[in-house]
């Protein structure tokens, strides 16, 4: 099977590694070409173009928003340049409408087309171990399957329409976001009345909470450790309001979304542009006044 | 080491239950009489008047609310009576403005005060496996805490001033119906674009929010099963409200907690005053107007 | 007609100054002696204690808040000590919860219950150009209304139920914080684009909200004049939170208060304990890092 | 002067007839024809493409919305066929970020350019009693000041970067929707307290809030007629999102519209389409569901 892999960034190249690994023949173009060189190493043929990576059964792309997608595959002619009967399986986290656009301009073209947005972080990505949503013809998802595998802990199919594996992942995102919000302003709570935030985190994300989200932002809350960005700031506010644009095309109100842009966009007001979700933390306690208090 | 316990209701049952079972004598008071005949079966001893489980070493009380402490410790005048030299482990879930007060009547009265709340349901409570939050006093906490570690898979001491422990178990609560709160939008969400939450629920349940809270409320919501209530959905409102006069007594704002208190008000406007928590998903529902959509 | 008048702040002292204005004998009664004895010189009775003030046909009260219209009426026992047959005509700005509990005791008693909370600052009492609203048993209102007509711009009647008054005192007062949180939100807005509050302001007050809130408050943000207060943030703050309990009590969601108490905490976390409610202005702007990026 | 007019809608065919009125040589397009024709007969000359508008001193444009705008200026390519030296009016509501790039779009070109929406109905528009807000080179501004003179009751100047203009008028929106769902929230809790809408909001519309969008708005809502609409509720959540956006591309947190958004998305769900904005006072009502209480 001749696989492409469009878009190598820390994921993406993670990914492309394990197709390698294998034993699949895999063609991989990124805009710059470091990344691209560092695949090579590993046995992958490097394109100079992206329509040199669409010329075989698969193309894999893991680009970084709607905007690189669009650049790429819309504007930039690739859908057009695509061999005749080969599956993109889309790994970004992009919009549904975005997602629903793809799936119609694909169909046109009697191109394949797989929304499989992944859960995981790059250590994960090079382990193998990502969760991978799957959504789109039933056929082309049992093309690709064994692909997919390669880099999965698990699959998790939602269906035929591809927008249903974006709305999930933003689903998801929102839910992340969500939870670390409500670490910050718990632990804002309880440290005005003197217990430290690494104290009360402890105890929750040891017990009820006794999960890798909790953990590892909670962690980073009781460490006040925000930098560098595990998941930056920035790109969680754009899954918040990707989650809120996504409810008003379906006209699904999500009222936690409102309260967690505002405090996203407190937090860049606040100059926390490089920093990780975790410093939604700092919110919390500016809103409370606490470092003043503490002084005081 | 005479021990009472007073409030026998599935919680306090099973703590009681469990300090017969380690061999401490212990004297029951309940408020109606089935629930202490059921201890005494198992060997305590039953009193007929509050006064009379405090006349010992160490005091526990499971009451169910800031009214019940009330009225049985202040308005009912079981301060005055209590054994001097005696400690009140105080487990409930109340405010922290009756925390600070009781803290003060023990301290004039020369009596000792821990606040020990815990998290766990009835069977962990039954399992001797509570989560025990402690505060208060060093060495009245050193006394009890034989006695609080047949209950517990483990202590968290959060420092002296006993309304820390009331504060977080108040955080807590709060997180708790967050996370649900968050699962409701959630799964609205994608529900709206043709996921079902059983299937959503599974994936992020069993991946990045793999932990009790997760998996047992979202259970419930795969299910909608929402009665009969384990956490119900009043006693969440409940809380959060003790949660948010938390924060206005020092002054924290908890912009998440205005969402769930309109959430939950909504629910029980709704009907939902016999369910658990997890219906906050039907008010999400309905929201979207999901039913009707899918009927039409 | 004798006519008694306890509580003389500002707004009290000018209510009760036109009372006798208009040729009635009042007897006034006052927690501190001050403003008893500027009552005298206007030809006021004085009373040492609050039971001799309700010697008569009707009593009017203008307290500060519940706690002390409970002191004073519950717990220092004047509803046991007022005159058979009179009517208390109660203007303060009180929970519906007690208001309720307070039409029941007086019911009790055989004595009469009008609930005449006002809209109107100091100088429009002293004009008496109040607009007072009424609420209680047809009869009882009909006596007082020549006593409130003397400081009424207008009577607006809202039924038997006197705490239907009371709601209607809330339901207002959450509009003008609401109206003020969103002047200070939208000015923000336009300033963080260059457009000072004072033009943004003048232009929104004089045209599609040409009324004396948006005048009023308008004014203090666009001139950043925030003490001595007008209407006291705490002040607003208790409102809000007394909407909200209403809002409970009845099972009615208010979003928008869950915003306006977040916003008031924040302003009393920074400081704005002494300030006037328009200082929510200061919070949408720290909101918004404003100060520090016209310094940058 | 000669001068063009593109869009006729209500609005625009009644500020283009006061310039004709007002003597001015006025060549009209509009993309149907129906509404050019009435105009025609006032003593327009109609174009027949957009670009024969354009050939003047002054262009004015009130086109509906950024999309309306970006097909005619933008894809349409009228910004090249105008004529060199002439001045763009742009009356429409649109995004601060279609303000901007409409502004460097004319510069490139030599155009001159200046904002100039406006707040008032089609019949304050007949009535050549618009408020107009301005923002432009100031060169630009002066020649068109005569023409918006003729259409306004005044003209508010807001500076030279065209953008700004555009954030008052999306701000000045947001303030009103904030007002209507304000006024919704109070009805709910009072009608719950069995107090009537219409006279509660007689109460408010006439004294604190004695202007016309309470007025307005109030009226609707207190006879419960929701259709026609005036300002269509669908309209209203556009702008509060174009508030939103604005917001965010300055970093600027704003609390209510996260909630305004959610009840305008919920009414929407439950059938608002086709309703005006004070169809918000139904959302309140089935959030505390009055309708199901009160049959009960």
């Amino acid at each position: 099977m001749k696989v492409g892999f469009i878009g190598l960034g820390a994921m993406g190249s993670a990914m492309a590694s394990n197709l390698i690994a294998a034993g699949y023949a895999v063609t991989v173009w990124n805009r710059s070409d470091a990344a691209a060189e560092k695949l090579a190493s590993l046995g992958a043929k490097v394109a100079r173009t992206p329509d040199r990576a669409a010329q075989g059964d698969v193309l894999h792309s893991m680009l970084a928003n709607d905007q690189a997608v669009r650049e790429v595959f819309l504007d930039g002619g690739l859908l057009d340049a695509m061999d005749p009967g080969i599956v993109h399986v889309n790994h970004a986290t992009i919009s549904v409408a975005l997602a629903r656009q793809l799936s119609e301009e694909h169909a046109k073209r009697g191109l394949g087309y797989v929304s499989a947005p992944v859960f995981g972080r790059p250590d994960v990505a090079a382990a193998g171990k990502l969760n991978v949503l799957t959504a789109g013809d039933a056929r082309a998802v049992d093309k690709v399957r064994p692909l997919l595998e390669v880099m999965a802990a698990k699959l998790w199919p939602m269906g035929e329409a591809p927008e249903r594996a974006n709305v999930v992942k933003l689903a998801g995102n929102f839910m992340i976001v969500t939870a670390i919000e409500s670490m910050a302003e718990a632990s804002a709570l309880t440290r005005a009345y003197g217990v430290g935030a690494a104290d009360f985190i402890e105890l929750m994300s040891n017990t009820l909470f006794a999960s890798p989200v909790y953990q590892g932002y909670g962690k980073a809350i009781a460490e006040q450790r925000f930098a560098p960005p595990g998941f930056a700031l920035p790109l969680g506010l754009k899954d918040v309001m990707l989650a809120q644009e996504a409810g008003h095309a379906e006209r699904v109100p999500l009222p936690l979304a409102g309260v967690l842009r505002d405090s996203l966009l407190q937090a860049l007001a606040d100059g926390a542009e490089g920093m990780d979700l975790a410093a939604l933390a700092l919110v919390s306690e500016r809103r409370a006044n606490l470092d003043q208090r503490n002084r005081s």
